[in-house]
């Protein structure tokens, strides 16, 4: 019976001739037979060769069957081997002992052979199929852990990437994450610089990034240039060893684009090689990569317009202050050293003062912002007011004054009131309250004391 | 024997003699007894009542004991009955056929009672032994099944999160994430309303939305008040049923704020209820539903502020064009115009023209806004030459020529070679070449043709 060639029976039997005859039958029947002649012996045997099943004779030297039985069930090397006793004829007794002492079946001497045989296939069988089940049952339990690992890796993944705020960030959590969910040694992003148009690697790990030269769009050698050209992952397995270059020490290797799916195009490449189980990437780990790549390319992008969306609006109020400048006589840096003295002041009430709890690092960096657009309603007074060198007269005045209230109109027509700004909101009271005063002799309404926004009362200062 | 009280055995002999011994002997160390004299009767009892164990006699009539066996092992419902056959002395045959049938175990008539009760105990301990660690087993699983699956939930949650342009987007996810992880059959979300300062039901599953009228933040009432109050999340039960107004039909729920952790306050507060399986949430599930709540908040968070950011760049292009106009003598809807015939030009081209490849909607939505910025460098043109009513000497021309020198001058000031933001560089574009030709014939540079930038070209036509 082929299914039981491989299976190894321990014969335990002081009675030399017994031995033999039991021999002889399994082996006959294909098992492999391993004999012992007394208990201390079966112990030492079944330590080291690990049988798939013994038979145990009750009557033994040196160590008798009944305590042979019970080390070796409770030696957990052991413990899982099925045990057949052999009991003299009406050894009732030793027969309960037998099975009370762990072993599984019983044969009485003089016992048939035909029995032996099935007793033995039986037990082995069982064993085995025990075995089987618990072996499945170890590698489904390992591959449900892998499983949930990657999935854990992934889920704080993402989250995190929602808390990211810089690109040094990003792709620190992209590289991480690459490695705790694959095992790869080797990790490297490239991103593209549009300005000298190369891919440049921007974080490495398991190699030195600046060991890896900047890739010229123009010509896009090597796996990186040609994953980032087609827009396509690759992973691949390069026969026969490595060729230079790359540097990679393994010979299989992932590398996929850093894509976000809405038509934005490429904007850099992931690569990683080097598992720590030496296997090549299994499906779903180049699944997982993939997914990394896609969610860190996203967050790059978003990154990007984020930053390119804050710096437009200091530009603009920036450059909005700038013209209101234009036709005045201010000197270039006015609106500069503008800035300058509000972040002081403003840091200063925020460390000791009764603003304190009112002013935070924002509303620092709104004012800081906002400050320089104090005086973008001079655009709507005339260049001969404005530029006058001789004191204004009192209608010149009234006019000049005007300026708040340009300045409070212009930007306040284009504000929503579905959705505050607090920014522009603060650019209006600046623009319009800057000139009131704390003792209410101010322009243009003649506010006083804490009725005039925080604001514009320390821009006033300035 | 205390642990085997609950234990059955089944015994199957049709010597009512015997059969009563049998059922004398296990019922005094404690099984639970049930009978059967032939084969059928006992495949019918075996399949009805499931025992522990049964004892089964060979000879039997109706349907021999060999029969039963196969019988019983075939159907799934009985075959993991551990199984003990009673032979009459000497039948070998019938043991080694028994067992083959698949019994596990069997005893030679006369029996010894003492290793009858060994047997059957042996068996019984055995097969409870498996049973209970299959029993764990799919408890086991289960418990994974569920943790991979709200693992699974939370990570898509977290990724599509990263992919949410809009609020009505991300309650969406919020709302559909707590069904799927926790089964609640009712989820709201209610969101702090800044101008009518109260709490408004967003969203809603498994109720009214309508129904759950807003809470004014100076009152806060009810559970929902308090978490949003307190910034605390609440899991409770209240005992002795539910008390009007939040609707809930279970008395178990969970409230936690919407907030995220970087002292942003909380925005609002999310409630779950009536779960499917009726019982409470557990640990994990109320920890899952605050994972959400913050994440849900962070990506809300990030949303308004985006969009904060996207109308204040609009508001002050707009107020950048604004402002040139003011000087000038155009009506008050002349730059609307401009941006309705821009967009208008820009979507013909868009759809068939040799430029359709480069324009695309954002294109179109970025020259929209750019566009009203053309004359912004008449800020820097003096009053008599701007406002001249009369046509203009050449050397008044040669000022006025200088408004797009200085509409680009002043924008590029301020922008970063280091980050270069399209949307700020069309505005340079266009207020510096708005006054190019196609023939050449224009200024300040008199480039001609392609040269012109396409932004500044479509707006020139204007």
């Amino acid at each position: 019976m082929s299914e039981d060639v491989q299976g190894t029976v321990l014969v335990v039997e002081d009675d030399a001739e017994l031995r033999f005859v039991l021999q002889a039958h399994l082996h006959a029947v294909g098992f492999r037979v391993l004999q012992a002649s007394d208990g201390a012996a079966a112990v030492g045997i079944a330590r080291e060769q690990v049988p798939d099943v013994i038979i145990m004779d009750i009557g033994l030297p040196v160590l008798d069957g009944l305590q042979a039985t019970r080390m070796l069930q409770a030696d957990p090397v052991t413990a899982h081997i099925p045990i057949v006793i052999l009991t003299a004829a009406g050894g009732k007794e030793d027969v309960v002992k037998g099975l009370e002492a762990g072993a599984q079946e019983y044969l009485p001497k003089p016992f048939d052979i035909a029995e032996l045989l099935a007793r033995v296939r039986t037990v082995h069988r069982l064993a085995k199929a025990h075995k089987d089940l618990d072996h499945l049952n170890s590698q489904l339990e390992a591959e449900v852990r892998a499983k949930t690992h990657r999935l854990q890796c992934l889920y704080e993944f993402m989250r995190d990437l929602n808390y990211a705020h810089t690109r040094d960030e990003v792709l620190d959590l992209i590289v991480q994450c690459v490695r705790k969910t694959t095992g790869a040694g080797r990790i490297s992003v490239f991103l593209l610089d549009v300005r000298s148009e190369r891919l440049v690697c921007e974080r490495a790990l398991g190699m030195d990034a600046s060991s890896l030269s900047p890739i010229p769009v123009s010509e896009l050698p090597g796996v990186t240039g040609k994953v980032f050209q087609s827009g396509k992952g690759l992973a691949a397995r390069t026969l026969g060893g490595v060729e230079g270059g790359d540097g990679y020490a393994s010979d299989e290797f992932v590398s996929v684009p850093l894509a976000t799916d809405d038509g934005q195009g490429v904007s850099g490449v992931l690569n990683a090689t080097d598992k720590a189980d030496g296997k090549p990437f299994r499906e779903e780990e180049i699944e997982c990569i993939r997914s990394i790549a896609h969610a860190g390319a996203k967050a790059l992008e978003d990154i990007l317009r984020r930053t390119r969306l804050q710096r437009s609006v200091r530009i603009l109020l920036q450059t909005l202050g700038l013209l209101a400048e234009y036709r005045d006589d201010e000197t270039n840096r006015h609106l500069e050293r503008v800035a300058q003295m509000v972040r002081i002041l403003a840091r200063r009430l925020q460390q000791d003062s009764p603003y304190a709890s009112c002013i935070n690092d924002e509303y620092v960096e709104m004012l800081v912002q906002a400050a320089p657009m104090h005086d973008i309603g001079k655009v709507g007074i005339p260049d001969d007011i404005l530029t006058k060198p001789d004191k204004l007269t009192d209608e010149e005045f009234q006019i000049m004054k005007t300026h708040t209230e340009i300045g409070r109109r212009v930007l306040s027509k284009a504000l929503d009131p579905e959705l505050p700004i607090p920014l522009l909101e603060m650019c209006v009271e600046i623009a319009h309250c800057h000139h009131e005063r704390f003792d209410g002799r101010g322009y243009p309404r003649r506010i006083a004391g804490k009725e005039i926004p925080l604001s514009a009362r320390i821009v006033a200062l300035v």
